[in-house]
């Protein structure tokens, strides 16, 4: 076992580098989910998410993971053996329809090849087809986070409307939210998944659903079983800055940090940011003559980039000398990709030296792993990050 | 608004104070939820966990609040439709009984006067009633956060088993467990909820369910729809460390820090010093005049004390004197106690002194409201504390 | 040795208990003494500690202990073989004119019985007598921390104006800046010195001198040696943001935040707080039928009370008994007063509720050591504490 | 103003990047300094840090900066009036000896070019004509901050014996200590000062005496007033564990964690580390075009590497473009090297892609500043850091 020294570079695609101010704010004493100075905390907190979400309907908070949103998502909006319209983007595409099929669901689910994002030709042909309009809802993953690949919400949102189809829309934005451009209202989502791990700068723990009108409506017939994942008594307490349940307090001191600093840098700065981080990251990519994974470049990833590797060499590989020599974490590829690629998280709290010292410990990684590149990578992403 | 310096009281039945070192723990970077580190982490803490809840079993533990793993544990053992057996014994065993009615359950719900814990007798006559085994499961809250009362579930097992009934039990040791003696395998429990907010003294975000071999095996069977909360892809990935989802990473550093510190206090010394600090809460209350609620002194809750208030006196306001005069939270009458009782929390990581500061807060603020009280209480917990 | 749960009662006079605000604070990065930030916290510090020593003057810092500001007050304003007029009202004060003989300064020590504070008259008499001016400063503690008494420093200003004297005054607040009313240009101080870990709820490890024009002055001309100890370079270099030695960054992000903490609650509650708390103390004192050290009700100190034991008791014994079965620090007798006193230091981030706790321990305590004592004194403090 | 995310490079040498394990164990509460806990910790610390300085003599810790441990030094060992023999070697070396001048004493001052260490040679010659030994110290800085020099101790020390000259030793070793081999008692130093924030990864606020035999006998006869500084106190408290003057009790915390961190990474793995970093800056530094300041390949720092400009280019201006967009900071030219140099802290809690970013910002801020460079030198680090 190797003693490291200095800080761990943490470039998987989430979690994500907490920021020391957030982990402080984090550390403060617990208090009274049932006082006045909770009460504050919770209103400041629900407002300021909106933004993030793009939203102004409301905005609920789960003590639970990024996964407890998604099934919170489905059991709100849908009946047992409700039907739904899947893709398989990636892995976690294909883990959310294999939950939907675990609650009940019914689901339609169109195959992909894993390097593109969901065609919204294909969504409006589906739904066009079902003219009994028996899918009740489409579920999409805005970034797909075993992959690289977005898929583009507003097309699929027009896709839906062209189709003239009442769908509900409902869009996992895990690995976008507070790093990718995302607009919940202005695109007509009915529901957002995010959890707090990824853009937000938060450890794990927290889930979200940002809710339409639509989708709130939704959730007062449908008769799917619930209790902890009941919108409702959570969007009733809220209103006067309580959860029904005993929320996750340090959390919510970590979260209330995190948004005070997602809007001093701005949203739209913070959007630039991570584009411009990410095609640095795949300029070092394809200097050093490998592919980027994701196919279509209206597709690519802001939070992260997929990394194929030639054939006969093995990313986990690759990974391992890098935690061990670089002392540096990068993603594993997940399901039918492992071992072909390794993913660079490039999302969340980082800056330009930080990414640099990412792909230097790319480069030595692939360099030692015997995989033949060009040791150009690195002065290619350095080309991208001279300029603002 | 008053300016409040020195330390709060957080003196409410949880969440309970979070120890520094608890805080500091949880404010150390996050890692990577599939890399060594953490996986060396998880297994420390599942084995570590096992002793606070005297199991051998396997703990699941979500990333969730105690409400999360209440849920789990019904979904997991029991099919739609199917029915439960449950006391009222305070308000959260309404809660949960509520809960189990919005899954699809069916509730016995047997009355109680919120004084006094589950009648073991009760038990043993329902089930023997029930000859043709059509209940599934009963539940019962250990330690009732509402009442200060708890439940005797050792006599509670020796019911069932006299009744030859084959129905799993089900107990919710939210705010007893890591306070009050519990034993998960001796009193033949098969799933006992826990949360990280209390005698775990932790901040909330972790929910627990200790799981039986039965209720294991029932749980490969049981129909109702679940993801999030099924037992099984958590227990095999646990085998290596590691969750299906993405577990609370900073909530499981703090678990870690604070299994460390209960099991270096030793379980027994742990029990004895709730236990005492009970007793010379109790000792107060009556010094003052007043009735401690809890009406059977076997059942006694370590955890906390409900104070009834004389007629005609509101245990808001006395609450909210306390919280402005002194700056100490204590916990509030819930459902059809509220203004009549109020709370002190005495569980978690407290001392002597802050135990008499509690009780020197609690009878100024009596004296402040007009409460006629005899001013001997303090005195009174001193005669106990005196001794060790 | 016992395992303690809960928060330790750190009850000496200083240090104190530190705000987990300020704790938090200090565990920020430590960030270039050279760059912009820096400046900009060494500014608004510097503002905002005048006001605390009520000055309009410069206040210089050093990364040092009080003891260090004691060093700086002397070196800064007196030349070798200086003479300088001291009173022996305990501990600390015989300790600084240890310091002042070392340092190479003639010394007259006028003695005491270490329960009054300075008197004004002897002052005057020993200054008027002095008609050849050669005392140079007249050195004075306003608050004995070995025994809870206080000088008037607004009287010694004035019986040194009667003497019609030029003697500089120094004046020692290591125990009573920011905790008991003080006022470096009303009361024409030429040199405060201070600390950080007692009213100001730091840590140790800052020094203090606030320093009068006229003291400034005869900085300019005195040839003691020095170098670190020099105020001009600080002064020169502070007007920037900066100082000649690398500043102890850390505690100065601590300094800032507790400083924020004073000042919202406003110097004028922080010294009726601290007073209040006083009188408590006092009133549990005399009704357990002890003795307070300080005999001048005038001299009473605002942040620690020295209680006398009775003949045939160890104070020693009662503080060792206290911190084992409560974990709890008292203050020793020091010098002359080994054994005889203990001290409660009631200073600093404190409330209500801890001081009443700090008393509860007090008194079990006594009665455990086989103290006689009458079990009243809790009551009486909290007679006092019930009136804001 | 722009805002910055991520992680602030501080890259200067000194104050260093304190780990976050340092950051929180010095946010523990505040112990009492004259409790059985803290005795512990002093014990621990006192011993651990002599391994650091390879002494098995006393090691004094004074809560003060770095320069307060240099008139330490001075003020223990020597008369007023006492003669010294110091190099110009750089800022710190001239800085030192104007201390040793305000103090009183007599200053031989061997002039340099700030770009060499101090001559051995050199010394044996000044000490053998010094045939009446009125010179009493020899004051050496180990690795000058300010240039990345670094002087040959060991052979200082063969010089002096070699002049059978009895002056003592005394070494700075501020920005080498814990970064570069340094060994107290092998090397013969009477007096080894050091400070907290460079190789020891604290914050400021701790200075550091190693003190010989020689140098403690000295010291019991030296005239030069004083107090604060007095080893003789210190060195007789620390036997139990405690200080004669409120020690920075949070700072000490940071130590322990500090030395623990350096213990088990192991000192030769320590050194090999800095030495390795440092030759790949030079690498990059040469590959870039650019000159590196030290001019004797026997005397490059491991702590940090100084960087000449090209005529005509200001090395401010390139330090100011990369701090505004690479938010990293560098050191700036000292005293006649103003504007001239640039310096690269690569000591304390550094690790490879760290190194890699920083030098990829500096790379890039000599590209935007129109230093004419070649691109080649992140490359040519890398060469060096793909080997362990």
């Amino acid at each position: 076992m190797t003693t490291h020294t200095g800080r761990h570079f943490l470039q998987i695609p989430g979690p994500t580098n907490v920021p020391d101010r957030v982990l402080r704010a984090m550390s403060a004493p617990t208090i009274d989910h049932r006082g006045p100075e909770f009460s504050a905390l919770t209103l400041r907190v629900l407002e300021a998410v909106k933004t993030v979400f793009a939203t102004t309907g409301p905005v609920v908070i789960y003590p639970a993971s990024g996964t407890g949103a998604w099934e919170a998502a489905l059991v709100n909006t849908l009946d047992p053996g409700g039907r739904v319209l899947c893709f398989e983007t990636g892995h976690f595409a294909t883990l959310w329809q294999d939950m939907a099929r675990s609650l009940g669901l019914v689901v339609d689910f169109v195959p992909g090849d894993w390097r593109h994002g969901v065609d919204p030709g294909s969504v409006q042909d589906k739904l066009a087809a079902d003219t009994s309009h028996t899918v009740k809802a489409v579920c999409v993953v805005h970034n797909e986070t075993s992959t690289g690949v977005t898929s583009r919400i507003a097309d699929i949102r027009r896709a839906i409307d062209a189709a003239g189809h009442p769908a509900l829309l409902l869009v996992d934005t895990v690995s976008s939210l507070g790093s990718i451009d995302y607009r919940h209202d202005e695109w007509g989502v009915d529901v957002t998944v995010a959890g707090s791990q990824k853009g937000l700068m938060l450890p794990p723990g927290l889930g979200f659903n940002a809710v339409s009108a639509k989708a709130l409506e939704a959730s007062r017939t449908t008769s799917h079983p619930k209790s902890f994942w009941d919108w409702k008594p959570v969007i009733e307490a809220n209103k006067r800055g309580f959860f029904p349940c005993t929320p996750a307090t340090n959390l919510l001191y970590g979260l209330d940090a995190a948004l005070q600093m997602l809007l001093a840098e701005g949203l739209a700065q913070v959007f630039h940011r991570h584009a411009r981080h990410a095609r640095a990251t795949r300029a070092a990519v394809r200097a050093w003559g490998l592919e980027v994974l994701c196919a279509d470049e209206r597709e690519y990833s802001g939070s992260l980039t997929a990394v194929l590797m030639p054939e006969g060499h093995d990313a986990d590989e690759v990974r391992k000398i890098i935690l061990e020599r670089f002392d540096m974490s990068l993603g594993a590829g997940l399901g039918k990709l492992t071992g072909r690629i390794f993913r660079i998280g490039h999302l969340g709290h980082l800056n330009d030296l930080s990414l640099a010292g990412t792909l230097a410990g790319v480069q030595m990684g692939l360099e030692l792993a015997g995989v033949p590149t060009d040791p150009s990578g690195v002065n290619a992403a350095l080309d991208v990050l001279r300029s603002p």
